[in-house]
């Protein structure tokens, strides 16, 4: 231990360090609830590649395992501390390098946060579509560990169609440059791709360049009333079907409704089912939201209403934004289920997690990138009653099994981290975790890289 | 040998083995001239997946190399044989398994012609946008062992972009699932897109779960007429500077044009230096054409034509899609480079390739995907002349030095093979090859799939 503060001492400013057990505990986990996180032994905070390299050279010395960690907003686990490790939080290697609207890319160190990228872009008149909810203090280096998805993804697709090359400093501290800055490329397997949603366990990314889009148009958004989930996941598959791309297709049941106006009373309408948000960024928004407001009524919705303008739109943004924060309030404690199926299953899905609260007698939000068919049911329960604390584990594990069984995967976005590693075995079978494994050795033989998650 | 011809027998029906060594010789080689190509011990053409896992179960028991072909239309020799090699042809396997407009996914085996894939999602409304010129002969399988582009890339992206999911046999005949039915998902290491552009190296693709997406309008094509690739490589970047996003924009010399004309008189302009081609399927392509064109004329064009309609627009197409083909016909041997740039670095690209085409003394004509910063450099010479060949070698590596030089890769979209080899590890570098050697030991320990190709 203090062998391993010596060395680390050796190649980092003082500042980069942090050996204070209080501050040190304060790094332990991410935001996901109920996961185990142990006791780092210390807090790097480096500011350079070189003291990246310096500490992965000296973790690899000792066999000291190493956690990275953007901003800890993970829903998984995936950044939680393990007993002695280095935590080595990259939120201080947060430059903007470089913004080429010609090429239409950026250079980014790992912990500039995702919002500010945005700004940044936009000012070039350039568009950074991933966007997870969490947007405002998330990294760069974090939507790349969990390959990230949001709100933008049923157009855009999520950050792993965004990231062309990466500078990454392997487990034993050599620096390892892949991918591209170009457009295209096809030069050997795609490393660049591995790293993506590798949750940390290959390699720290030091450095990213990013695919931008040009700026489209500022989106307006669409609000439909449904009297029946059913109906609304009815009406996504009518508006795919007909081969619109709405630049947002959401939805919120009526427990997230009602979370979301308690938190923040924003008049969102109480007594509807199931509410959906649809949104198009394209040169004649009323147009298109003219004609998916049609197949929803036609599906059996309530009540469409297209917001007026831009600030309208915005504000319903906020109210699916805040979605899966209002629903924490519901009930002192909740797991987080990421169930993404095949879009023509979504109406599956929703009456099965339906019917699961019903079996489990429990509170079970649902709030869903329906387009995507990505849903986000909210398993809400009191940590303190040990039989709701069992039937909260078996109906998120239940929410997972029917994913899978519906043509699904247990995470469309969230990642597995420690939360989900058995399913993750589940879903990938015995073949496929073996492959895994082999990759995962031939990049961290000592398997000192983020131990413990994933599989 | 005849044990190798005896065990494959028993898992094989009478017509899905060719010997006779007049046929199995026309299995040798791709479209790549002047790669070395092997004699192949047998021809498999497996229609079922069981069938493909007995192959590989066989060379894995006897240690014999295999080779997947799609078509052979590729242009680095990936597809060669190797001396004693079982060659495993899939283009038996051709069925097209499911549609699906609601999930926008096709379902299909890796033997599906491109054009055929195309035309039938078509009749659903749906666009599979992966086009290279190929696409009329070329397969799936191959595009997907490729990572194949095309024209459509500029808007559309690469074959990666639409591989969601795999099924794959391993080098010892397991099959395993990869990646998903679904929009998104995050489930472990991408090992789907580790496939995409591996070469036949990892495993034999035998179904592929692609995405799609709805049909767009009909594009409309402009040509546009430069006094020099200089001032048609700027409008390229002004044209991406100002946020447009064409459905193709494409660039063809003067030497390339001559070729066309030459072989199809399709009365191209042939006293222009730069012929760029761009094309929009917006809702409202005229006025964007309009906008593209001010840029072009802006930049020095001399010309702007936008076609009248769809069929002129068609025409245009035919003429770039065949420029590699017409470009064969200028010398009796072309060598066909592949260098793709940051789209800024264009410009010096070609006036690079331009003064190494005076340096060598040789004819290298270019076409390009120039949108993307891809170009197709050929060199053109007659392999009978030895000192015209050696020259004809030294530039085609000359050109890729250059295109590294400027921050590009060896490869945009053709692949590494045979042909790039020794230039793949100068790309990625003595860590990045180690460790794409440890991702193929993973996979295929054994070395069976596809040797001395890639590395
Ligand atoms: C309110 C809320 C809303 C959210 N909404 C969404 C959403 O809409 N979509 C979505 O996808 N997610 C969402 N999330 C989850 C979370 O914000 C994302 O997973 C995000 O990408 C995590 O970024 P981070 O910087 O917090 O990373 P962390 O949580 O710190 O780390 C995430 C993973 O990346 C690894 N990592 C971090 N930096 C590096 C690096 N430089 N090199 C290598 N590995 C690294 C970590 O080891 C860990 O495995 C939400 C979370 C919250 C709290
Ligand atoms: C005139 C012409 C124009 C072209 N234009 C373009 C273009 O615009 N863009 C472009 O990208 N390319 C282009 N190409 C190159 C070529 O057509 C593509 O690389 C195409 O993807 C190859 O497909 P194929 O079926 O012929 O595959 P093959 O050449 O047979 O094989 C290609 C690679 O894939 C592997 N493979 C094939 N099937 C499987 C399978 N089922 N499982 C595992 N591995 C497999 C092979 O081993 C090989 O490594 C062009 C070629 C020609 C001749």
């Amino acid at each position: 231990m203090s062998d391993l503060l010596e060395r680390l001492r050796a190649g980092l400013p003082p500042e980069a360090l942090i050996t204070d057990p209080d501050v040190t505990a304060s790094y332990a986990h991410d935001m996901a609830s109920f996961c185990e996180a142990g006791t780092p032994a210390v807090v790097v905070l480096p500011r350079t590649v070189e003291q990246v390299q310096h500490v992965m050279r000296t973790a690899t010395a000792l066999r000291v395992p190493v956690v990275p960690q953007g901003a800890r907003t993970g829903l998984s686990g995936a950044a939680n501390a393990s007993d002695g490790c280095i935590v080595l939080s990259l939120v201080k290697m947060d430059r903007i390098l470089e913004i080429s609207p010609v090429d239409r890319i950026a250079v980014v160190e790992p912990g500039v946060v995702n919002a500010v990228l945005s700004r940044a872009v936009n000012e070039h008149g350039l568009y950074y579509p991933p966007d997870p909810s969490s947007w405002e203090t998330c990294t760069i280096g974090g939507n790349i560990g969990t390959a990230s998805g949001g709100l933008c993804c049923v157009k855009y697709g999520v950050t792993a169609e965004y990231v062309l090359g990466l500078e990454v400093v392997l487990a034993d501290g050599r620096l390892l440059t892949t991918g591209r800055r170009t457009a295209k490329g096809v030069a050997g397997y795609d490393l660049t791709r591995l790293f993506v949603g590798s949750e940390g366990s290959l390699g720290i990314v030091v450095k990213a360049v990013l695919a931008l889009k040009p700026q489209p148009p500022q989106q307006l958004v669409l609000a439909a009333e449904f009297p029946s989930a059913a109906a609304a996941c009815d009406a996504v598959c009518r508006i795919m079907e007909r081969g619109h791309t709405p630049s947002l297709l959401e939805l919120m049941d009526r427990t997230t409704v009602r979370a979301v106006n308690a938190m923040a009373s924003m008049g969102l309408p109480e007594t509807t089912e199931a509410l959906l948000l649809c949104a198009f960024d394209t040169p004649d928004p009323l147009a298109d939201l003219a004609a998916v407001g049609a197949l929803c009524t036609a599906a059996g919705a309530t009540e469409v209403v297209p917001a007026d303008n831009a600030a309208e739109s915005e504000l319903l943004l906020q109210a699916r934004r805040m979605s899966l924060t209002a629903l924490e309030t519901v009930k002192p404690a909740t797991m987080i289920d990421d169930v993404c199926v095949p879009r023509s299953q979504l109406g599956a899905m929703l009456a099965g997690t339906a019917a699961i609260a019903e079996e489990y007698d429990l509170t079970i939000g649902v709030c869903a990138h329906a387009g995507d068919g990505n849903t986000h049911p909210v398993v809400c329960f009191d940590h303190h009653d040990p039989d709701e604390s069992r039937r909260a584990r078996e109906s998120f594990d239940a929410i997972m099994a029917l994913g899978l069984e519906l043509g699904g995967t247990i995470t469309g976005e969230h990642g597995v981290g420690v939360l989900k590693k058995e399913w993750l075995a589940r879903e990938l079978g015995e073949t496929g975790v073996e492959l895994q494994r082999g990759i995962k050795a031939a990049f961290d033989p000592l398997g000192l890289l983020n131990p413990g998650k994933l599989f």
